[in-house]
């Protein structure tokens, strides 16, 4: 029997994959909720549903041909919905990044025409004050660091486990996770993290999410933000 | 004898250059104009200056060891002043970017105290309305064209000469050349471009410079913006 978080993330995950319809384009999202979803996919595939998979990021690549979805990119397709996980949600609003994919999910989760996240219960939260994953330029280092400290923020330099070093993102940037406390205005923090030279893109995603679809052990709360 | 331009050029750099006194870091900027200042300073190291400089580029790195400046880097020193090129100048605010370096060019010189703005008189301009070059990451191309053009820019892919499909920079990003015709409000329309998802740096540099040499055949203009 599935451990309740688990089950939890899996009830989201195969609620959102309910609002693909055939003929869609799915923007693929990362993390194990997002996987959830995916997985759905491939089965409601396997049954018939015509659909083309965007993915973000190596893995959730790799979990669509697994599972026998259809790939295709942004320079051919534009996503009709986005599937995707977050690791905080307050009022809509999300941070991403735990996962070091967020650049490539901002950009596939914007291009597409609805953002569906997925979250287990233990990701909602009044206030966002989870710590925002920024990825920069490597030679930016250093620089960013001493922004972010001056925007009030602790930023940490990412160490990687199976290599010495910092975590490497698929695009060759490094990230740098950065604690703010409770955030109070999120947009207002987006467009300074924005605006620091050396920021390649950091995980707070405003006003992006049309729908999020909550899952509990027993059940899906879907919230419209 | 040199042509009139090359010479404009060189004057500026060699003004720039007597900026620098012993004991400064030096932010080593891209291009032809900063590249007469980074030969003049090696003639000065040569003489005894003592300095330490902090290369924005491959291009500036190679030119720096090879003229004999000492090299350090952002996360060892913070630099002083910088001395950078710009392919157009407007009221002290900068297009930067032929050279496809600007990702890096920004970090250096917004991280040093002062930027010193080095060009010939053909780049001085009323009104910003040189194309904006932008680093996209590859997998962004086709949106963030899209969102350039949304915002009344005509985004062209830089092909390269030496190899078959676009230049590939430093950091493994693709640029768009981006014209825009006038650019009334550059702080606004820099900003616009910073929030775009998959846009890791674009050449509008606003409100950095503190100081701009402008070469000519027959002397430098200084001005401060």
């Amino acid at each position: 029997m599935k451990r309740g978080r688990d089950r939890a993330k899996q009830r989201a995950g195969e609620s959102a994959a309910a609002e693909v319809e055939s003929g869609m384009v799915v923007g693929l999202g990362t993390g194990s909720t997002a996987a959830a979803a995916i997985r759905r996919l491939g089965e409601r595939v396997e049954a018939g549903l015509d659909i083309e998979g965007v993915p973000t990021s190596h893995q959730s690549r790799a979990l669509a041909r697994e599972v026998g979805i259809p790939l295709t990119s942004l320079a051919a397709a534009t996503p009709d919905v986005a599937i995707d996980g977050a690791d905080q949600v307050a009022d809509g609003d999300l941070v991403k990044g735990g996962g070091g994919a967020h650049a490539r999910e901002k950009v596939v989760d914007s291009a597409a025409d609805r953002l569906v996240v997925v979250v287990d219960a233990q990701k909602e939260s009044d206030v966002l004050d989870h710590p925002v994953p920024v990825s920069v330029l490597p030679a930016a280092e250093p620089t960013v660091t001493a922004a972010i400290a001056e925007r009030g923020g602790e930023p940490t330099l990412r160490a990687a486990e199976q290599k010495d070093g910092p975590v490497v993102t698929d695009n060759g940037n490094l990230i740098l996770d950065c604690a703010f406390g409770g955030i109070d205005e999120p947009a207002s923090l987006a467009a300074d993290l924005d605006a620091v030279p050396g920021v390649v893109a950091h995980g707070l995603f405003v006003g992006l999410a049309d729908v999020v679809h909550v899952g509990h052990t027993d059940g899906v709360d879907v919230r419209r933000p």
